[in-house]
């Protein structure tokens, strides 16, 4: 069911006004103020992991990437703001906009934690701004879904995972969760949209109402297998399991045989899982029809997937909706876009909570690896240091680790110049296969659902010293 | 700052793909068994109320009506099919496919309970099958945000509140989620582009990046004030809330006034919001700028507004974000779409969870007022009835409730007759005004947070017989 890749229209095709009406107004104060050619750093990072876990796969460089593609003011949103107040000689400059930041990026697919700089934007202070709520709003979603299919994926370990969730989906924002799936593990989606724009493989069984629509289950059943021979499964839980729908599924299993097919799977939607799946799939065994699959579905989420398994259910293909496609108890990745150097003089931002002091200057992001080849560990550090002995824990100096010993990556790359993509957009289809690869030199500990394993992440001396430098004397300054 | 309402260019201009892949094969299966001009009758409801709440607010309508028009068939949509196996007759028929269905709703902003058909949608059993996903996505999205506007300005009562979530919001979903906070009653949104597209009021302040990028505070503050001097709120806690950001807004607060203008408010967006409100609220009527308002951000919801507003914080406007925007505890309204009835035929699904059981046959929703004009209560019945005298309990029928005594009101409207709008499509504005004026017609009990008094919902005599004698017969034949 794979497809090939299409000419992608993007629904995202006007991008310049997606975004927050201070970002315009500090645009425009920038441009006032004689300051628009002044360059500018801007970090992406996150400071939480999402759902209690021990990473995050990161996604949504491709839609990112793609959107900025179409970033340029049209007239009727010129029209638009000069309604709002904006001065003609900022609406003038607005008009002749040609995106030219150049942006640092891990790999969609990478695994990431928290405060690395996961993408560095550069440019004119102006542009590298008003970037900031498109890319947040982008990669903060995609990420997080991602990040849950991979974890319902560990769960369901050899098992299929399908995505089920556009229905409830948050709007249109089902059309990037579905692709965010296939990058995190999930095997295909019922979203035929995200399918055809991103070239996803799409799947689906039947529903209740194609059921409901004959008079009784057997002729639905058998209607549906006439038509999809090859590739039929059936619902089985309008009426009642296991005195209707599996009876009913196994006389057309049977039929199909003699025509020379094969009866895909039954599908279960209510009900107790565990319950229902054993009792079914002893039913089916006895009729002989052993390779008849049972696919699942009902508020599932990797909990619940891991305690089906756990107990024995014979479970072959999950049906995962509502908690893939809005992350369900952590509907939001709490990303951050700060600005981290004005011409090259870093910056620092200091707030009420010590927590959210950030990590000022340009950096780089290296991970160390074991000697069985996993991921060890990660650094951040200044973009101009060279080999770093010791890599020392954000806020408490005292722990810190040498790092010499350990062969390392770098896990930025320059994916725009200048306005210029310098490698392409990054398919979903390869996003996912560098995650599933990544997520191998991951160990368990970080991966498992209850109090996972903290991933070491340090900073270098130098960008921890500039940090407590500048934090000083804002504080004596301001 | 409000927008008068533009043409509008929604961003799902090709919704035919906008689907379910299984609801494709059932078209397919439908039209290949000859039954494309049977009728089917499909009903929109939920089961649980979002948030722990007593009631939701209806959003959505006015989008999925303006993207029906444009519910058609492309060419490279049908070419992507024939890729994935959908025969060419059906494909043919696809061409030519015009939207005929006939749609009864409610009204955008009514406030609606579990089990009411809020939306019934009429039409050969091929397109009101295909439209599920679609009216399923908008629907239960736009719903839960709006009512969790609706709460979040139940708690701020006079105060304003914004939606600042775009960035943390569910990818391109942010752009109906800011138009359905603006049905559900938030004042304003950040998001240019909801504003663009909807016409709805934009609205902003500052981000800690502005003043970041000046040396220091007090001159990044008074760049702002000159370029925005009648609309300046400043952002004081980037380095010291108390010792600095307030004192810096003093100063040019007073020379504004010295060229006549006013400042309009300080912005605080992290600490303690109780605290430094009340801080911040005596630094600046000591200096006799008691016009300055406060507004607040940072992880806000509807409970801690309570809170706040109920430790007597002097906070006048709060900034609402992720909590608003992905609708947080409750990410999806779990409303459904299920066939009420073929060719007239009322059509029931059973399940394995008794609360599953659907209502059959095609309906109306009539509210019930009390003495004091407010609601009383709601009655589902079959389109076809009369006057009914009492409404029972949906599952418990000794609990039943007379209603020949009070005023009613039909819900439904036939916003779509056999595919033409017969009203046009409703304006934030509108439904904004609506749902205002309904919750004030709600009872307080409720609207409360905690356990909120349930609201009463009846089913007549003949609806609950046909329901129990179906149920009774599948049971048998199937």
């Amino acid at each position: 069911m794979e497809v090939a890749s299409k000419p992608i229209f993007n629904t995202l095709n006007r991008p310049a006004l997606y975004t927050d009406f201070y970002e315009l107004t500090m645009a425009q104060g920038y441009f006032l103020s004689g300051r628009k050619d002044e360059q500018a750093c801007f970090n992406y990072f996150f400071r939480d992991l999402p759902f209690d876990g021990g990473y995050v796969v990161f996604a949504g460089l491709g839609d990112f990437l793609e959107i900025l593609e179409n970033f340029r003011f049209h007239d009727d949103e010129l029209e638009y703001l000069k309604e709002q107040g904006f001065r003609p000689e900022f609406l003038e400059y607005l008009k002749d906009f040609e995106l030219e930041v150049s942006i640092d990026s891990v790999k969609e697919g990478e695994i990431v934690f928290p405060l690395e700089p996961v993408v560095q934007v550069r440019g004119n202070i102006i542009q590298t701004q008003l970037l900031e709520t498109l890319l947040l709003n982008i990669l903060n979603f995609e990420s997080l879904i991602a990040t849950k299919a991979a974890r319902l994926k560990y769960a369901a370990g050899e098992r299929k995972v399908l995505d089920f969730g556009l229905r409830r989906a948050q709007g249109f924002g089902g059309i990037q969760a579905s692709k965010a799936a296939i990058i995190g593990g999930v095997e295909a989606t019922s979203n035929v949209y995200s399918s055809f724009v991103h070239g996803i493989p799409a799947s689906g069984t039947m529903a209740h109402s194609w059921i409901q629509s004959f008079d009784d289950e057997i002729t639905a059943f058998r209607k549906y297998a006439e038509y999809y021979p090859d590739n039929c499964i059936l619902l089985v839980d309008t009426y009642d399991t296991l005195a209707s729908g599996v009876p009913n599924a196994i006389t057309v299993a049977k039929e199909l045989e003699e025509k020379g097919h094969k009866l895909q799977g039954i599908r279960l939607d209510s009900g107790d899982l565990a319950y229902f799946s054993r009792k079914a799939r002893n039913q089916l065994d006895r009729a002989g029809l052993d390779y008849v699959k049972i696919a699942v579905s009902n508020q599932l989420d990797e909990r619940l997937i891991k305690s089906l398994l756990g107990q024995e259910a014979p479970i072959d293909l999950f049906g995962v909706g509502t908690r893939l496609v809005t992350g369900h108890e952590t509907p939001a990745l709490d990303g951050v876009y700060k600005l981290t150097s004005v011409n090259n003089e870093p910056k620092l931002k200091i707030s009420e909570n010590v927590e959210k002091i950030t990590l000022p200057g340009n950096k780089k992001l290296i991970r160390y690896y074991d000697d069985r080849g996993r991921f060890y560990g990660d650094g951040i550090m200044l973009k101009e240091e060279g080999t770093v002995d010791t890599i020392y824990h954000p806020y408490y100096p005292a722990k810190h680790t040498k790092v010499t010993d350990f062969e390392s990556e770098m896990l930025l790359y320059e994916v725009m110049r200048n306005g210029e993509l310098t490698d392409g957009v990054p398919t979903p289809g390869d996003s996912a296969k560098y995650a599933k690869q990544r997520l191998e030199k991951l160990n368990a500990e970080h991966k498992r659902f209850d109090n996972p394993h903290i991933y070491k992440i340090g900073i270098s001396k130098k960008l921890m010293d500039l940090r407590d430098e500048l934090a000083q004397s804002l504080k004596k300054n301001n």
